[in-house]
């Protein structure tokens, strides 16, 4: 069990260390020959669970269902990449222009996740339950929205899970919430993040931006209302956007000079036209 | 296009520098409410592809026919964590035990990532593809085995793609290759490692240890037969173990008291017993 | 100038971003043959100021007073190492053991200097200066850090600047309250500080570990008595520590295998023995 | 001992792994109260080592004599910062505007170190080596400069040591030579490099750039001059640098709102015009 850190400073009282019982791990056992993720042989795994699933039952301990699972993949689509302007981005390609091994660039990029930029997910999660508090409490939906939206201008600080430099209407979170519907996954967050989407809306000056809810947003109301703990839905960012880090690294060390001056307005998109996903998809 | 260090030279004689043409991204394009991943539109892509197979076509640029997309869901999964014990994992649980954030944790254990840890891909990828090229001037597949492993075996160098510290027949290999024949897509490189295989079978001292392929062999011989360039193979490793570093780093910060003196030996599994999947999965 | 979240979120109501006028910086000026550093030329710098005058120099914007010089190499000189049992230390020598390259090496130590390792110094600046507005406001040295102390401890937080796991009378904080009363920079922090040393000492139940004054806060004393901002001390420590690094993860290259399991306990010191300086240092 | 990777691959063979002995580490010694680095204690060494006298002991293992020392303090502040354009900063202040804290700014620019950026001094040692192998051999400094600018030149790869974006007389390498003259330290690699200077001056076309040492050449003269092995000069690029990417990251935590984009094109320097240092310096 973790200690605080007033244990920590028992031990800086200049005591002998205690030698360590042996410290436990519930994730992954190693055997000769014998892989078991969570219990579960690695080898039966492949080929019936996908990556998406993989993940999930790695990190909360069980399978997911059919409906979690196609969630959980969704969630993790959703973030895979933003282009080439966020920061973290940006420092992933100026390691790769030194040329610098693909670990360092994603190292590097994985370093700009954090307070301003991902990090959104386990606050909104606090301020959505902040509300639901308030509901158990016998508040309405509305009020409490109301409330927790007031007390959260406050601060200063940016509501979490509201608002995007380039979206008014965010076609991830908007997509998470008509999957949740149809997955019938609704729950009181979700009902909780709507509920002050209406009062924002409501509030809204003719003359300022419009406060959407983003996919930080999305994902903190839909992690909530499938039970999946903030640490955990913190993970997810990074998990998701390696995948997005590591190829704008290679694409870097693949089509552009190395020590070049990286400028972030200067680029432009070459890539594919808009095209429909093959039918057999849908 | 990519110059060559000579041309940096170039830049490098004091010149001065001359203003870039807009450069390109051909993998996210961004425009207001619209985030288009190779073309395919983002909220399109989510519940329709899984997280593995929009990875695969961030990486390569398509979606992924169905037998592919299961091939590299499997090798995603195959990574995805080895226990406690390998070094990357243990800089990632050093990290956390400082109170570290999750981010830097991850990016702790992606620098462990490199010439004796999950880069035998690449390494062997170029090794199957030596044989294969005596094989194309009509050299057998056995004659050809024999000729790159000695080869290799005067660098001084371990075989790229065998053996393995624990398993003497490593499950996860096993597994692929078992895939690969049930899905059609076995080609000349999983030939090629198999003939490597019977060759050092054949060759086996009795008194010394085997040389199973391991899991990095046969995603090499795989990912090649799959058209998967080297630098894509390259990042499977780095986008699988992300998500088992996160649990590692998630599990130290949960179960155990900052500060502490990780001793990887002094660990013992205490997770589920080995348990089967769900009768649907299967 | 630094705007607030909100002004973030003023770009996230999105608008199209305003193109930034040119941004500045005043740390170091490069024409063409030129280096400016904080205004003054790089060669004439060289073989003039030492290294950690250079620093200095670079991080507050003006020379160092000899008596601040000296008292800069020694905070600097106190940081640089504290062998091999640091967790971030075990870090940068995991990384090394896979046969990353120094800088990776180094990046993954430097990640593991934080809230509890090195990140005392800040918060122990803050813990001084709540004592020295007591005292500004007529409290005795003697009552404010009594307030101080009591107030700390029911946040169940280690009090920042005192103990250590190892030592009972940190040399290196000793060493630097010697040198402030030599070179007369002692102040009313050092001062605030040696009242809360003298509390403890004089609360002290027989049977409790002492509480001796660390490294970290004769630094923060020391620091803020110089005029430093928490910032740079802040930085003092990763600027220091990066040589001992590099240092242990050399010497895991020159001397260990590869992909070894590194047991924090299973080491010993086979350097020199305790000697002393050459008699012109003294 | 460092085994072979072939060792290695004995571990890989499915063989229990052999526990270790005691393993070593001759850099610091830790025990209640004392510290000694590399059998110095260190609160000896604070007030009578300066910080890059302490670099020097606990990277080489002994105190450096006078002008070795001010050599080392002269290299460490050459590299301290070159502006805010290099990949490695923008790496860093691209972190930083994330809200990431200080360390993982500076493990971020850290990464961008390595092969373009930093990697040219132990290049350039071995460069000059080779040519002072054919000079030990009875051929002229001239010829041997000639003859190991040849080879090189067949690599494609720029002449490590030689040629810069911006300058035409890298003003560090100049003062760095004149003190090696003034300090009597001068040797064999200097002269070696002189000599590919002056081959590389008489064979200059008029339309093309010169190719002037750069201050990666004369680091790398120098320290094999002074007996400095490669791995050391290596790590002297990295612990030079750190100050400089803190600064910046700090900078632009100060000065600039986060998440913006940073244009390595846009800035301009408002920090102190060109001054000289005080008298007393000189």
């Amino acid at each position: 069990m973790k200690q605080t850190r007033k244990s920590a400073t028992s031990e800086r009282r200049g005591q002998e260390r205690v030698v360590d019982e042996k410290w436990r791990t519930a994730l992954t056992s190693i055997e000769p020959n014998k892989i078991l993720l969570r219990g579960y042989p690695l080898d039966e795994i492949m080929g019936r669970l996908t990556f998406g699933e993989t993940i999930y039952l790695l990190l909360i301990g069980e399978c997911p269902s059919p409906g979690i699972g196609r969630m959980a993949e969704a969630m993790l689509a959703s973030l895979i990449d933003h282009g080439a302007t966020p920061p973290s981005t940006l420092a992933a390609r100026n390691t790769a222009t030194t040329g610098a091994p693909l670990r360092a660039c994603v190292a590097a990029g994985v370093l700009g996740f954090g307070r301003y930029h991902g990090g959104d997910i386990e606050s909104c999660m606090a301020f959505l339950d902040a509300g639901l508090e308030l509901v158990r409490r016998g508040t309405s939906y509305h009020d409490a929205a109301a409330e927790i939206v007031d007390r959260w201008n406050e601060t200063g600080d940016a509501l979490p899970g509201f608002g995007h430099r380039f979206h008014t209407r965010d076609p991830r979170a908007a997509r998470l919430f008509q999957m949740a519907l149809e997955l019938e996954v609704e729950g009181t967050h979700i009902q909780m993040i709507r509920a002050v989407e209406m009062l924002l809306h409501a509030r809204h000056q003719p003359d300022t931006p419009p406060l959407p809810i983003n996919i930080d947003g999305a994902i903190a109301a839909v992690c909530s209302d499938l039970g999946m703990p903030p640490t955990v839905a913190n993970a997810l960012f990074i998990i998701s956007r390696v995948p997005g880090i590591a190829a704008h690294a290679q694409e870097e060390r693949d089509r552009q000079r190395p020590m070049r001056q990286i400028d972030p307005k200067d680029h432009i998109y070459d890539g594919p036209s808009e095209r429909r996903l093959p039918e057999r998809r849908k």
